[in-house]
């Protein structure tokens, strides 16, 4: 099956670029949320920043909508396309382009995946901060488009920290370099508005992002509780210590459980209601006192167990269950919604009885992975979707935790994005002026609003406002 | 003399409120940049944001373009109306409206003077991070429009990473809350947008901004070298080292000098040809250590004396010299203009050379004030504005040394924003499309723009831009 569209995409990238056998297709139907799925018109791969230029200009002409998609490892289904949009897959684009010591910046294309990055610096004794749990899969560009967390954001701050220039291709396939090197402010900073904007600006093609000396020590905590309450209570003593741990991060019993059950098991005692991981980072003394502090913290507030580490090693094996949780979850359903919500710190230990509840009245099985430090959590819903009933199941519980974290002054995504997942929830944050101004912002980049269409903001909300109407 | 805009303007904030005599107008003729001056048509001074929305409805109904400002103390000549423009001069709204220690977050009107916050919280425990030199003065809401910075944001980042929420009123005078109380992440970042916008977006009138814990230790290091060279070479050890000082200050020896001689003497010895303030704050421990390494550095790249404090009152000793550094260049002559501008860390010292070249040549005091941690420096050049010839050579001065700092890979704003000032640079280092693209995410604010009309972006690359023709 081929089309004049697909043999034009074709002349532009070479024939083994393009998708378009419904076999292909159904390859990129989801990203990594199994509740969402659309099929893209067709699947284009370019190798290079004019490639896409070419393609986008293409589509342009052609009024044909897209969607930029990295590695497909999102967890909003902000990376689906549903036909005719033409789903444009930057992940041969991965070169790193420079790597610079001197002023700690790399440039790269978008398909670099945020491990690699790190590797390659590290010759440099630098490294790139944010983490993903995804991290050896996902890419920069992703990353970029998601404003991508991960449990170091505690103490370093999110993508949009450490991106200090952008060139974008806008969706007539012009461009538009964002930002400076050095990421001073300059007017307006499009930076900052590009990094989160979840493909609806435009493609990412070459990104410029800080690199950060790699901390002389760090030093790994692991705790156990026998209650959720006391390891919640532990998190804010913590953080109430002026201690700012390069990472805080807490599973409960279902998540130790289904990774010390795995190929992922770190030897944790599957009793404990939940586990912490605090990780502290900085010269030798000053984690050595700062661990002092923390684990006198932990114990005080009732860790049944506390043992650290140092060594990458011993300290990789202590993370292995926290940073492949979401694989050990598997184990336990074919399908797995990892959700993304943040709630202020002190109701955590409410929220977790409300999620309890949830669950117990939906009979569904969730597990819950948490950046603690930051109130982010991540309820893990496991499930059959091939089961009757529940994918709905799924929805609904979904739906009443959202609303509870709201209700619990907090917010429906911490670092997963919108994306298609959270977009009808996005009214009852917002006002209708302030979505329609997030439409209007959308337009100065792509008045046709064919980048990613229908995602973030529910469509009807920009048609139906008018400027000063209802304010 | 008055007239029917100020009679209408007076109904909403009463009689005393608006300013139309031209002894009046004068005293808002200009900011902390003696180098700019524009006289507004009138001065409102709202006292809520329910009068800052009747002021904004009326213009808007007449048409009338309008200037928000906070204290004045801004460097750009961002706040500056010229007639017909309203100056909206938002002082009076300097209430504290909410303080939680629990959530870390402060709610306050834009006339709140930045200092006051800290003061305000600091029986919680807890400060307001960023910290520009003006901070006795300068209003959170000033703060906001220009990012700023202050020696603080080497560690604790810039304005922008300490809001996390903004109700803004519109040019037309509706209101959109930008942001969430938490700071997370949902859909286009329009607070990171709107932070930075230099007052072409819309006026903030509710702010939400972090609140901190006030470190455990904080100890502020002195050093003196002989040598501007060494003391650079000093600062690129510290950062080498992996220590992220909390603050890392360099000021010439004619600062230096400019202060011993006033009232704010420190005790400095004025033959040095540079001083450095590092500020070290964490744990006891942590703070022992990393003072150790660091006066070790400054002792290995030559520092002559090297003094160190913990207690308050001798810590703003220490920091008194930086802090009062422009008024104390006020003894030199009766302007100063300072400048802003930032470049690799590794060309510091080319740059100081450069600057004293510039000097020399056209004959001007210049001193050198540095947040050198992060490479931006401040010029200061003093002047008498009177002196025949004299307001031009700055001019020069001040052109020449932005083109050394672009052309060195750096930026020509740090942390005073583009304003008036910086606005003819910004093709400089911006293609027409990007600059074009600015003009457009404002429209989509400000469709006529009538909020702070003439800033940032020269006004000609707004029309001339046709979306796909030159790029």
């Amino acid at each position: 099956m081929t089309t004049p569209l697909a043999d034009a995409l074709a002349r532009i990238v070479g024939k083994r670029w393009v998708r378009s056998q419904p076999a292909e297709l159904a390859t990129y139907a989801a990203d990594g949320l199994p509740t969402h799925e659309a099929v893209p018109g067709l699947v284009v791969l370019p190798a290079t920043k004019h490639e896409v230029a070419a393609v986008l200009r293409l589509l342009h002409l052609l009024e044909v909508p897209f969607v930029a998609r990295g590695a497909g490892t999102g967890l909003s289904g902000g990376a689906l396309a549903e036909a005719p949009a033409v789903l444009v897959t930057l992940t041969r684009m991965n070169r790193i382009l420079r790597l610079c010591a001197d002023s700690r910046r790399a440039v790269v294309e978008p398909g670099v995946i945020n491990a690699k990055l790190s590797e390659a610096a590290a010759p440099l004794g630098l490294h790139y901060v944010p983490d993903p749990s995804s991290q050896t899969a996902c890419t920069i560009g992703g990353n970029v488009a998601e404003n991508a967390g991960g449990p170091h954001c505690l103490k370093y701050g999110v993508t949009t920290n450490h991106v200090t220039q952008v060139e974008v291709l806008l969706a007539d396939g012009s461009s538009v370099v964002l930002g400076s090197p050095q990421g001073e402010p300059w007017g307006p900073d499009l930076v900052g508005l590009f990094v989160g904007s979840e493909g609806m600006f435009g493609i990412a093609v070459e990104i410029t992002v800080r690199l950060e000396p790699i901390p002389r020590t760090i030093r790994t905590v692991f705790a156990d509780f026998m209650a959720l309450r006391a390891a919640s209570e532990a998190v804010s003593a913590i953080i109430a210590s002026g201690i700012v741990p390069a990472a805080l991060e807490m599973m409960d019993q279902s998540c130790v459980i289904a990774v010390e059950q795995s190929i992922y098991a770190t030897g944790a005692r599957t009793d404990a209601a939940a586990v912490l991981l605090v990780e502290l980072d900085g010269s030798d003394a000053a984690v050595a006192a700062e661990t002092q502090v923390v684990e006198a913290l932990l114990r005080t507030h009732g860790a049944r167990e506390v043992r650290s580490a140092t060594a990458p090693a011993d300290r990789a094996r202590l993370w292995q269950g926290r940073k492949k949780a979401f694989g050990a979850l598997g184990r336990i359903a074919p399908d797995l919604a990892v959700q993304d919500a943040v709630v202020p710190r002190s109701v955590l230990p409410m929220i977790l009885d409300r999620i309890a509840g949830i669950r117990d009245r939906l009979g569904l099985q969730i597990s819950n992975v948490f950046h603690a430090g930051d109130g982010n959590l991540h309820p893990c819903i496991s499930f059959d979707r091939r089961a009757p009933g529940e994918a709905d199941r799924v929805e609904e519980a979904s739906r009443e935790i959202m609303e509870a974290c709201l209700a619990a002054g907090g917010s429906v995504t911490g670092e997963h994005g919108v994306g298609s997942d959270k977009r009808d929830y996005m009214p009852l944050a917002f006002t209708a002026p302030t979505l329609a101004l997030m439409c209007d912002v959308r337009r100065a980049f792509d008045p046709e609003a064919r980048a990613n269409p229908g995602k973030v903001v529910p469509v009807h909300l920009c048609r139906e406002w008018r400027r000063g109407g209802e304010a």
